[in-house]
C-alpha cells in the first residue's frame, strides 16, 4: 500500500482502540513481522490485519511485503499530527491562564 | 455532572471527530456558554449539547450550570493523557533510531 497522508480524523479514531493501541505500542519498539505482532494479542490474525488495515490509512503505520512476509512498522508523521494539535490547544489554553494570572497580579487601581 | 477522570479509548475516540475538534479549539480560548459555543457551528444546539457530552464523558470538558446557564471549559487532564500516551511512544522510538545510528556508526570489525 502506498504511504497514506496522516489524516487527523482517522489518527484519533484508529488510536481511540486498545488493541490498535496495543499494535502500536508492540512498534514503538521496531518493525516486526505481522504474524509475530499477532502472537501475543488475543484475537485472530484476519483480526489484527483489520487493525493494522485502519492503522495504515491514518498514516500510522506503514507495512511492507518482501517474499511472502509483511513486516509494520511506525510511520512517525501520524503520531506527529496528532501531538502537535494536542500541542497547540495546550499552549493557548495555558496562555489564556498565563494572561488571567497577569490580571489577578495587577495593583488594584480601585 | 461530576468530573470525569479522563479515559484514554475515549479521549482519542472523542478527538476523532471534527466538529469536538472544533469545539476543543474553541474552549482553548477560553469558558464559553453552550448556546455561545454553539452559534457559529452549522448544526443544532442538540447536537452540541450530545458532542460537549461526549467530550465531557471522556474528561477533555468539563461544563457547570450556574442559574440558567451552562458554561463548559477545557478539562487540561484529558488532553495530558493523550498527549502522554503518544510522547511515550515516539520517545520508544526514537530511542530506536538512535540506537540503530550507534549501530551503523561502530567501526566494522570485520
Amino acid at each position: 500500500m502506498p504511504r497514506k497522508k496522516p489524516d487527523i480524523d482517522r489518527v484519533f479514531h484508529a488510536l481511540g482502540d486498545p488493541t490498535r493501541r496495543a499494535i502500536m505500542e508492540r512498534l514503538s519498539q521496531g518493525p516486526i513481522s505481522v504474524s509475530r505482532l499477532a502472537e501475543p494479542l488475543a484475537i485472530t490474525l484476519a483480526a489484527v490485519v483489520q487493525h493494522l488495515q485502519v492503522l495504515e490509512e491514518s498514516g500510522l503505520v506503514q507495512t511492507e511485503k518482501v517474499g511472502r512476509v509483511r513486516t509494520c512498522h511506525i510511520e512517525p508523521a501520524g503520531l506527529s499530527v496528532a501531538a502537535q494539535w494536542i500541542a497547540d490547544r495546550r499552549t493557548m489554553w495555558e496562555r489564556r491562564l498565563d494572561r488571567l494570572g497577569d490580571l489577578l497580579a495587577e495593583p488594584d487601581e480601585k
